[in-house]
Formats: structure tokens, sequence, C-alpha cells
């Protein structure tokens, strides 16, 4: 476990690689059964004869996995805390994809308020082990002082 | 099973109201440990000393309930596929909340390359049963015309 983060230990420009994740065709389905089921996400023939051309995640996978993902290699003291995402999927994550995200900090914004946070601007890219971009993200999250 | 949805079905302004779905707290929990485990996620008790002061369903699985819901309320032909999504999470989503999706067609943009699709902008709106919104998200879907 790598020690909490406080707002002190960041600066503009820091970037966080992450650990990888494995998705193959079971998690895609049972993820796709719960909250996308759509041919595409759901069936490897089905899938097939759609946009997709064969089975592919639901984004809202790749967005839940990135979380995972980010919650493992930046480690902010009381949590990551969103408070909105702007997020693309350039192209679709498929089975048999190792995906590991690389997250960079754009911006630190005090607030003008309460003097014991800031919020913080994160660019996270989830690639493959290939180095495609499967998905860019861009969030808001909340980030405490050391001394809050 | 409501008709798939083609582009000539669309106008700017359209309304779709979404079935319901009821979140309880094992299925926050469930998802949490799977692909968001932070304390105010995982454990009512654990939760009650953070930002959140009790249980909350992690951000992705409100907009992963929201896809499904959506999935069922704009049944679009070939499928509802997203090429990105900004979203806000105004407030936490809590166990027993009932969430509901409202969505609004707010553009339709002609591809100037292929002349059987379109880039419509849908608004979804996630509210719970006493009508206060926990997502607002606006996302450009691909749209199929019926001659396609």
């Amino acid at each position: 476990m790598t020690d909490a983060i406080y707002l002190e230990d960041l600066a503009v420009g820091d970037t966080f690689t992450s650990a990888e994740h494995c998705l193959d065709a079971e998690q895609i389905i049972r993820f796709a059964r719960e909250y996308d089921p759509q041919p595409f996400h759901l069936d490897e023939n089905l899938a097939k004869d759609t946009f997709f051309e064969g089975l592919a995640a639901s984004g809202w996978q790749t967005s839940a996995i990135t979380m995972k993902l980010l919650v493992g290699s930046l480690p902010l003291a009381r949590g990551v805390i969103g408070a909105n995402a702007e997020v693309t999927w350039p192209q679709p994550t498929r089975p048999g994809d190792r995906l590991r995200v690389q997250s960079t900090i754009v911006s630190i914004t005090p607030s003008r308020t309460r003097r014991d946070r800031a919020m913080v601007v994160v660019e996270c890219i989830t690639s493959n082990q290939r180095g495609e971009a499967l998905q860019r993200m861009t969030s808001k999250v909340l980030c405490f002082a050391r001394e809050a």
C-alpha cells in the first residue's frame, strides 16, 4: 500500500501509473447483463453483425475499471471523490485487453471558502497492452490538506 | 418492448422516461467491491466518518444504472452507442433510492459523410423518488436512419 496523498504532496504535471486489469469475455458479459444489456456487450456471436463487429465492453465498464485502477494508484487522503467527469471512448475495449491508467494532475484550485481543500483536475488515460487509448477522462476531484 | 427508434422518429425536444431501479445497500457494496473499493461505498459504519457521512453509491454505479434505464427507455435501432459523456453528480445516490432517468433530445446533427446516420446529443437526468437529481449527463449517441 502506498501512503495517502495530501494536497501538499501534489503538483501540476505529476503523473501516476496504475496496476493492470485483465478483462475477459466473462467479465464483459456479466457487467452487460446487469447494466448495459445490448447484443454487442452480451454475446460474441450476436456482436458480429453490430456496429462493434465483435464483443466489446460497455463504456461504463471501462469507466468502472478505470476507477478501480485509479483508487489503487492515486490514493488521495479521505478518498478519490469526483464531482464530475468528461469521458470519451476513442475505441472499444475488447476481451483480452489489459487495462492500465495513467493519471496526470492538470490543475489545482484551492477552495476560496475552505482552506483545508482544493479542487484538482486529473486527466486519466486508460490504455490497453498495445498502448491504444480506450478511454480519456478529465475529472475534478476533491483533495484535502494534511492539516485539515 | 417498445419498437426500435430510428433517426426519422426523433425530434429535438423529445423526451423519454425510464422505468425505475430500486437500489439497496447490498447492490452498492457489491459494485464497490469490484470497481470502487473505498470506505464510503463499502461499509455503512466506516462511511459515517467520511465526506459522504453515510453509505453512498459509486458515481460510476449511478452511471451504469442510468445506462440500463436508458437502454430500456430509448431503444435506438442498432443500440445505444455513446461516443462520449459529460457527467456530474450533484448529490450522492443512497441505499433505498429509486432511480429514474428522463432523457431529452438536445440536438441532431446528420453525418456529413454518411447519409444513413446522425450524431444525437441526449441529456439524461437521473433522479430519485423525491425528484432530487443524482446525476446529470450529456452524451453524443449514434443514431441510424430507417433506410440504412
